[in-house]
């Protein structure tokens, strides 16, 4: 059986999970309390972090290159271009979710207001969260720049790219921390994406003691 | 004409640096304070980060999706593997040495020692500092370990997992903060990475008033 050790709100999990639902792959989850650093998650995966792919009795880590491979052997739907230059814009914005994205925003938004409770990491800073706050607008009018000139973000057809940044929304839009009002273009976007059924499992996680915003599972928001 | 917009001591553009020449390609060198964040280096990357790298009029961004394209596109000498298996490990050492590694090791190191100093940072912070020496220790272990099986560190093939790994350890040489004592098999994997003719740019880098290490250029360490 194909398992996946995870955590509900960590947008490297949910590309994961996305790519694997998009392909129609059956996954069984297990929530991971990565922090804690058990010595089991330590020899699935000596870095100490989720994801971690239980496929065929080998332990996959580093979430792009778990996509990446899924891609490889799970050709169909394609998630990723053939064509070097369109792959490399998905690899490109790839990037920027994961690095840029989630330094500026994900990870203050989501560590400030609900990891250091959950993990035991003393008070929210409101410094950084203003920060993720500000930053954040910037990243959307980006999106919508992209979105001018394309139907998903790296172009066309929709990639990993857009599983990527869906992915750090997701999260975000969980604690009310997105402003879908800044951008039609990009809430068109995420609810085309939102609706897709590889969606379905992140709009029913729920973290104990911190509800979801009221519109978070809502198609129509 | 093709050029790279870097940062000599960046390890994200010394990876970019060491594939453009084991592929051969000629490339001129720009310095970019990118901490500076000028309009013309918003213009070429709004992530306001380096490397960049001009390719035919067009702005390359992100050193893992550079390199993957100059891949797809010069794929001689080969750096990655064409076995998804194989490929897999690639990326998953990618990820460990741009992410884990990264943060742990590099950005401790290099900010604390060198680029706090350079770009008006403040006091180094003796408490990273000594973070980032002991976690290399394990680092160095975990290469040791997979060299123990693999004459390079993703494969029997040299890939771009070896030139992430060089990229990240050469510019903490260049400061002295790799104990090549630690393991025989580390030290020998990184003379042989070392003395490639795509490493002699990146032992000839001179930071103005930080001098390299006494050994850092010398092949036989």
């Amino acid at each position: 059986m194909t398992r996946l050790y995870h955590f509900p709100l960590s947008p490297f999990c949910r590309k994961v999970r996305l790519c694997l639902g998009e392909k129609r792959i059956e996954v069984e989850l297990v929530e991971e309390r990565y922090w804690e650093q058990s010595p089991e998650l330590l020899r699935r995966n000596p870095a100490g972090k989720v994801p971690v792919l239980k496929l065929e009795n080998r332990f996959l880590t580093e979430s792009t290159a778990i996509c990446e491979y899924i891609e490889d052997i799970f050709p169909t739907p394609p998630l990723m271009p053939r064509d070097p230059e369109a792959k490399y814009e998905v690899r490109r914005l790839i990037g920027w979710f994961d690095d840029k994205f989630y330094q500026e925003v994900t990870n203050k938004l989501l560590t400030e207001r609900i990891f250091k409770k959950v993990q035991g990491g003393g008070y929210p800073d409101s410094t950084r969260i203003k920060e993720g706050a500000r930053a954040i607008k910037y990243h959307i009018d980006y999106l919508h720049w992209l979105l001018e000139s394309r139907r998903w973000l790296a172009g066309n057809e929709m990639t990993l790219a857009d599983f990527t940044a869906a992915a750090h929304l997701s999260c975000l839009d969980y604690i009310s921390d997105v402003d879908w009002n800044r951008s039609d273009l990009v809430r068109e976007w995420y609810a085309k994406i939102k609706s897709r059924p590889a969606f379905r499992g992140l709009l029913a996680d729920q973290i104990p003691s911190f509800l979801p915003a009221p519109h978070y599972a809502d198609l129509d928001f």
